[in-house]
């Protein structure tokens, strides 16, 4: 048998082997009936029954109450930043954004575009700086009677991570969070929040899906006016049947929830993540500036590890020669360069010893 | 080995076994990379061959000119109602679309709402009637200046489909057309139109994926300030990696129009279809009115037979007991009742005799 291939990728990103396993032995006819989940009508009751499993799981792993309401959607976080806007800033004069990175910073940026409300930014990090800090959720500036306040967790181009899961304060406007690269990966109160999304291709499923989580009460601020199918109200309201949803990303979901309560759930995952990321950042603080990752501790994430040597050619064949031990997709983000590893839920502990375990190897012949 | 199940649903619909068979293979291992498609980065040089090759396949299949571009977006067709209006009704005082059944008034309601051109309905048909016959193109009452002809070439619900594949005189506005039920069904000019989109979850592969072939130069049209992910002109300039693409089901378009191709393409596939849509209506004509379809001749669709008994009870026990024959899907949709036969390409010809002689069966039993 040939070695193991590790892949850390950032997105799409490595799912269970074993959630590949099932899912290609159903390929052709799921559980007996005859039918491939891909050609499923999405109103027969086959595939209402893994859409309800598949949301049942999902409320059980995040322990989600029955007032917040689960939608499967299409369009990934990229088309969230617009419903965002445009179904909760609706009669509001501002709406909040807090920048850390690349990519809430784009956030900011597109939700301005379909809204009325002006896009306020309530914290900026990052902006000209080089990323080692995220600002505190006590320092956000966020105005009282903004329609939201909308941050992303976890930024994976730059590796920083809100090393708490942010709340607010009673009275201060709902929270609204992307949580693509890191939902599911660790413990958190959703009654701390308004709104969730997350794109599924990185800690969740395929690339197709993308999960909404939203306080009923919100539902309410949909505007009536918008198309139906940008209207988190239209979509509930047809218990997520309004169009024709990505069933088999979603097929591919359920079948990763179901993997997760398996492992023991969130808790039980939570553990290992931590037990990941420690290798790795130990494995990059313990080479005596051979690797280097300046971020703040408290913002250092635990599901897109950055590292550098310093040295861009070296950087290059460290991704080369990792490549060929089976440690795959370790180039950094393109603006970033140097090194990135992306461990998510799906990324067993045993890639990432193997990884922490050529860091060494290559620091002892390069260092 | 137990009968054949032949899958009759409007979509999610039947894809070809040869395409499942090859899904199944490479589920874990694409091609001996080593990595499933659904875990490679969409940036990757595999999932960008992927891609690459769905497309120029489906260029060869439609003889697609160069200068129309073609997307693989997420959303589906019911995302493009408002995309199409968004990027192509900018600037303009009218758009022009035609209404034959229920999808298309569907698409003319919601396409007004988030554009400030007015929606011209220019055609309307089935309206109160019951959607007999489609209005001829040149009777559609187009208003020259503008900003597009938005129609449905094909009505799923009530099996009407333009009998010759509508182009307009030189002069008048881009032709827009909702291809979803019938697109690579049958050979047409491309040259004709402004923009095509179809959802792929009915004659191209699994839901999640949303083919736009678009013409270059209505590019230009796109406003900057609509939001990325609703902009045409922004998938283009990134080479739709603006965000993370449906890349599953990309990668299983991208087997289906592998199989096209080795079916002999849509020439090939247009006369099985012929064939296949001839078997059905020759059963309903020559029952002596035990199964009746009052459609237009010129109006019948190939690609979704509607038939009824003229008996609710009868009907609900044919569509019951060809069921039990492995002849499933056959319920017509909720407002129409009745019967329907959905026969997209994947169809074999074989399911559509069974069901034929099924029909004939029935009626000996309780005609």
């Amino acid at each position: 048998m040939s070695a193991p291939i590790y892949n850390f990728s950032a997105g799409p990103a490595v799912l269970p082997e074993a959630v590949l396993r099932t899912a290609q032995q159903e390929m052709l006819d799921y559980k007996g009936t005859g039918f491939p989940v891909m050609a499923m009508s999405h109103r027969s009751d086959t595939f209402l029954s893994i859409l309800h499993h598949a949301e049942q799981d999902l409320r059980t792993l995040l322990n989600i109450p029955n007032h917040y309401k689960i939608l499967f959607l299409q369009g990934g976080a990229t088309t969230q930043f617009n419903m965002v806007a445009m179904n909760l800033a609706h009669g509001f004069k501002t709406a909040d954004a807090v920048v850390t990175g690349n990519w809430s910073r784009i956030a900011a940026e597109q939700m301005q575009r379909l809204t009325d409300a002006q896009i306020r930014i309530a914290a900026l990090a990052g902006e000209g700086s080089d990323h080692q800090s995220l600002p505190a959720v006590a320092d956000w500036d966020i105005a009282e009677d903004s329609a939201f306040v909308h941050f992303a967790i976890n930024e994976t181009v730059n590796g920083l991570q809100y090393k708490e899961v942010p709340k607010l304060s009673d009275g201060l406007p709902p929270l609204v969070c992307d949580m693509s690269s890191e939902i599911l990966s660790r413990e958190f109160d959703v009654n701390d929040y308004g709104l969730i999304y997350a794109g599924a291709q990185k800690n969740i499923g395929p690339a197709g899906a993308t999960v909404v989580i939203i306080r009923e009460d919100l539902l309410e601020r949909c505007p009536d006016d918008i198309p139906d199918v940008f209207s988190y109200r239209a979509h509930v309201n047809r218990n997520g049947m309004h169009n024709t949803p990505a069933t088999y990303p979603i097929y591919m979901a359920g079948l990763v929830f179901r993997w997760l309560l398996a492992q023991g759930g969130v808790k039980q995952i939570e553990a290992v993540n931590k037990l990941k990321a420690a290798t790795l950042y130990d494995a990059i603080d313990g080479s005596g500036g051979f690797y280097r990752n300046n971020i703040h501790p408290d913002a250092r994430s635990k599901m897109n590890v950055v590292f550098q040597t310093g040295d861009a050619e070296l950087d290059k064949k460290f991704v080369l020669e990792a490549g060929l031990r089976g440690l795959k997709e370790l180039k950094g983000y393109k603006t970033v360069g140097g090194m990135r590893a992306s461990i998510y839920n799906a990324m067993p502990l045993a890639g990432v010893e193997a990884l922490a375990e050529f860091m060494r190897d290559f620091q002892r012949r390069y260092g």
